[in-house]
């Protein structure tokens, strides 16, 4: 136990525990599903297009979190750094499923892309997957081919999410977010590791002055590991990364989103953001929505990502319009 | 360096930085003041009475993440751990004030009362003052004479921020805080320490399975170091505390809440929301409202702490009534 301290009955039942305990706070806006399968809203409207979501817990708040008005319609978690199983996303899927379908958002890793696919094909239900993959950091990785689906993914489902609270049809909705997830680009960079409760030891060891650039929300190798440079200049490496990768067109308003990893306070984060803010400002771009806080998550990891997010008009209306989930309300 | 991995560039600018990202990130709700020294609201409602509150930084999101409509007018952020100057805070008050005077929010600890204190005899604006000190773990401590006070002053920040918005009166605004403080009782856990920017070294040790039962939220002792238990008897030792100052009377209603002091993921402040829940349900507590993240924090420490506040019909609509800062918003 000495390597892992953390408020824990056992590694066994900690999932279900937690999700008791969310489902239990957020009573007024979620239900747990039989045998704690998904999350889903407690209000169900059968007229729009359904948003599932889903993936191995340890991220909170995504993505039970973003279950709820404007966004989520059921989130399936899996295990700790698990995907969920194709039973879980079946039924989360027609639990809320109605004649509009069923758009499965899914962040490319392999176990989940493989569980979201063979729930697809056995749903009795329409359905249309969208995949995320806007980690800019590493072409492919321990549990990806090709890029990581990371904090980026709460974009596409806020932005789809709106869309299809507004009635957008599923193949609208399909093309919407695979527009967003495309001007949607991200990377992380982890201070510390973390500890999955079912290994009891850290997922990686960094030195006392080291830090791993690129990291994944599983404390998944990135790009490098260096030392640890001040604030602004690794904000600077990981903007410059970010733009390599993204092509603003005249005047583009962005969303900049900085997003801690678990152990990372604000003090830290909103330095970060004003880092990040003045870099992306100095390359022409305009931040016209900000998002700081603890999003997508790595348990305990000490660290950030930095996700910029390009949107026309359209999609910053999407982005603004009202939205009541655990985590995200305006 | 060894011994602190935080995203920072110079302890000297670390808090400037940050509340520039702060001021920036959430510019459609706040302004920051003259140098730095407070944070109001962008939109000033002088009819009103103005909440003005502040502390030592390093508990982000608490203050200036409750300045915004429904809450809090102005919030004075010291330096890490440090109380806000006089001139500070008689800026602040004076920048906010109407013909309706000001509240002051002031956490129970001996530097932060002097200050504000100095603050409401120079300030040229009519004064009140609430003290809070809703922790039960000690009796007196390293920064206080009698009970520190810790998350539960959002509490009273948030009711009292809601009657002041409804135009109730300086003294009746004085008077409702003190009845929510004194029905308000928190205590808190330690799982690891933090480090002051500044300093550069922990502020205490913990072995690798110890825990500060009581912890405040500068890393001041608690009650007990002890080994780490698990979290459900934990949870009970904290409820039971809180408790033993708290008389319900018949059906009363309660506000949970469970707070991460930084350094603790959501997966786990849930499963602690979980277990406290129950305990105080067996006790007769009904859980009519509840909020689970980080809110009072203590810069990137692990650990968490219980809140209960016994609220009548008219605190609760107020806590129910909406709010729009940074850190809460309903």
């Amino acid at each position: 136990m000495s390597a892992m301290k953390k408020f824990i009955n056992s590694p066994e039942t900690m999932l279900a525990e937690s999700l008791d305990g969310f489902a239990a706070a957020h009573g007024d806006i979620v239900v747990l599903g039989p045998e704690r399968k998904f999350v889903r809203r407690r209000l169900l409207e059968p007229t729009k297009v359904a948003l599932v979501s889903g993936g191995g817990s340890g991220h909170e708040p995504l993505h039970a979190g973003f279950v709820g008005y404007g966004m989520l319609d059921a989130a399936c978690p899996g295990q700790v750094f698990t995907s969920p199983t194709p039973d879980q996303i079946v039924e989360a899927a027609q639990a809320v499923a109605g004649e509009a379908g069923v758009l499965f958002i899914v962040k490319n890793y392999a176990g989940d892309c493989m569980n979201f696919e063979m729930a697809a094909e056995m749903a009795e239900c329409r359905t249309a997957t969208l995949i995320t993959n806007d980690d800019v950091a590493v072409e492919s990785s321990t549990y990806s081919g090709g890029r990581r689906g990371v904090a980026g993914t709460l974009v596409v489902e806020k932005i789809v999410g709106a869309a299809a609270q507004k009635g957008v049809a599923l193949a609208e909705c399909a093309a919407l977010g695979t527009r967003v997830n495309a001007q949607t680009r991200s990377m992380g960079v982890a201070l510390t590791s973390c500890t999955v409760p079912a290994a009891g030891t850290p997922t990686f060891t960094l030195g006392e002055n080291e830090m791993e650039l690129g990291v994944g929300i599983h404390g998944e190798p990135g790009r490098r590991r260096v030392k640890l440079v001040a604030a602004n200049a690794i904000a600077d490496e990981m903007t410059a990364a970010i733009m390599s990768e993204l092509v603003p067109t005249g005047g583009s308003d962005a969303l900049l989103i900085v997003n801690g990893f678990g152990g990372t306070p604000l003090i830290e984060l909103y330095l970060m953001y004003n880092a990040a803010r003045r870099l992306l400002e100095k390359r022409g771009l305009r931040i016209a929505r900000s998002l700081v806080g603890n999003f997508v998550t790595s348990l305990e990891m000490a660290g950030c990502s930095i996700t910029v997010s390009l949107l026309d008009a359209e999609m910053l209306a999407f982005w603004d319009d009202p939205v009541r989930t655990a985590a995200l309300r305006w």
